[in-house]
């Protein structure tokens, strides 16, 4: 990387998106930003961000491409379809899809990316919203080790895990293994509230009481005590965890692997879903559990 | 509790309750101990604790016995059986068990001691080997609060979170609530573990980038390195897991509540089990996710 900072594009300004970016713009970078939105776009334009009216446009004046989009086709859009990213970008330039989507769709198009002379890297991220803001994201990086090294100073603005778990697409491997981890241990936790309010134990002591032993997970810590609370205020919306645990499915599927926990735990967000719960904080995923069991 | 020191009895003096009893030992107090191999009050022998020949005789000269033994059969000998506890026990004296074991046994139990005069406090334990050594076990106690807060102090030479979580069988539910949660986790563990590997990221690096968000989990950190190196050496018996995800089974069909996770890793310890594995550690219960597939 020359002596002089890169130009930095940002698509993508949701609740996710924004955070991130106004950090890079704290840090010192001059941002491009675009979102189908352009409304979301207002508080970077704020902050002093440039606003773009399409990612090609965005890409041109940029060297380095953040995405941080919902799902497989938003990234594919944005990146391939009309005035993407492709129709801007300059070879040399580096793609950097923070969305959590599809392996195979991301190789596939980093591959297509790697025959213009565009690099790529896959780099979704763990921490939610407050570890957006906070700056302090665990961020999962697929692709070349050249690229991931010149990109690190950028997602040391956002992170504090950052760790390159292989080639292209292995950190979106790497954060459907996330995914399906954080549900079922969610689920567990669950069970665990309603066994100890069922047999006769306060489950808000039984939660203080595994949280010092080998049951202690983030998890149990903050969505078991959402659980409590019955608060499913997002937080992270159980229709995008849906999303993200059957891209492990699928994932699991291509790989000739298994994972009979992490289906069952779809079915569970799949059932929350279909009620009309899309919107809550995956926690909900317990009112499932629970049926008609309440817990207060 | 007068100002002189209670006399306390030892019952069961395996690979949690030998550590425990040293650890009285240490802070000060006079040990009774009792255990059916005589071999292994060997230890405490040698520690300066006087080695009865039965619970009964053990009981008559201690005011608060601890048991902490296998399976709740062994826990209704110690106290009930011939020459158990009940025979040499006098009103006042207080039975503390450290066993994970039935919380209706438990209840059972309480009610005959009571009508004794005896008090029965329930304090299953979470942390394993090591924290009973080190004394940072988490300690989950069912009870009297009077009688807590007496045995409170024995508890600190032992532990670091302790938690009073209700009446009598209350610390058998919570830890029934710790062993489906933790052996849900272990599976959980497992499958991103092999979805990693499978799907072609590097899982020893996968679990590093996860340790850092929300997917964070001691069993994560701890029996997902056990995993990664094929370590199946005993910490805690994959059989006596089995037992304990049995009694939160009982547990939940008494108190009529559905817990299909933890029936689904009831399962996967049975086969274990089953295939001869009873005394892996139980985080080997990642070979009945992994199958035939291998993570090296």
């Amino acid at each position: 990387m020359s002596a002089s900072k890169p130009r930095i594009g940002f698509i993508g300004l949701g609740i996710m998106g924004r955070p991130i970016a106004l950090n890079l713009i704290k840090a010192g970078y001059a941002l491009a930003v675009y979102a189908r939105r352009s409304q979301a776009a207002q508080p970077l334009a704020d902050a002093g961000a440039k606003v773009c009216a399409s990612p090609a446009q965005l890409a041109e004046q940029s060297n380095i491409v953040f995405t941080m989009v919902s799902d497989t086709p938003d990234v594919e859009a944005v990146v391939l379809g009309e005035h993407g990213i492709t129709f801007g970008a300059k070879r040399g330039d580096v793609v950097v899809d923070m969305s959590t989507i599809s392996p195979e769709a991301t190789r596939r198009m980093a591959a297509g990316l790697e025959a213009r002379g565009i690099d790529m890297l896959d780099a979704p991220v763990s921490g939610g919203e407050q570890g957006a803001i906070d700056g302090v994201l665990s961020i999962m990086v697929g692709g070349k080790a050249e690229v991931f090294a010149r990109v690190r100073p950028l997602f040391e603005c956002m992170g504090k895990n950052i760790v390159h778990v292989g080639d292209h697409g292995a950190g979106q491997v790497a954060k459907a293994c996330n995914q399906i981890l954080v549900a079922q241990t969610m689920a567990a936790a669950a069970e665990a509230l309603l066994l100890a309010q069922a047999a006769g134990a306060d489950p808000i002591r039984v939660r203080e009481a595994l949280l010092g032993g080998f049951a202690y997970s983030r998890i149990l810590e903050v969505h078991g005590q959402r659980m409590l609370d019955n608060n499913y205020e997002p937080g992270f919306k159980s229709k995008l965890h849906l999303k993200d645990v059957r891209i492990a499915l699928e994932t699991a599927i291509v790989a000739g692997v298994e994972l009979p926990g992490a289906v069952r735990v779809a079915a569970c967000l799949d059932e929350l879903v279909a009620r009309g719960d899309g919107e809550l904080d995956s926690a909900a995923i317990a009112r499932t559990i629970w049926g008609r069991a309440s817990l207060d």
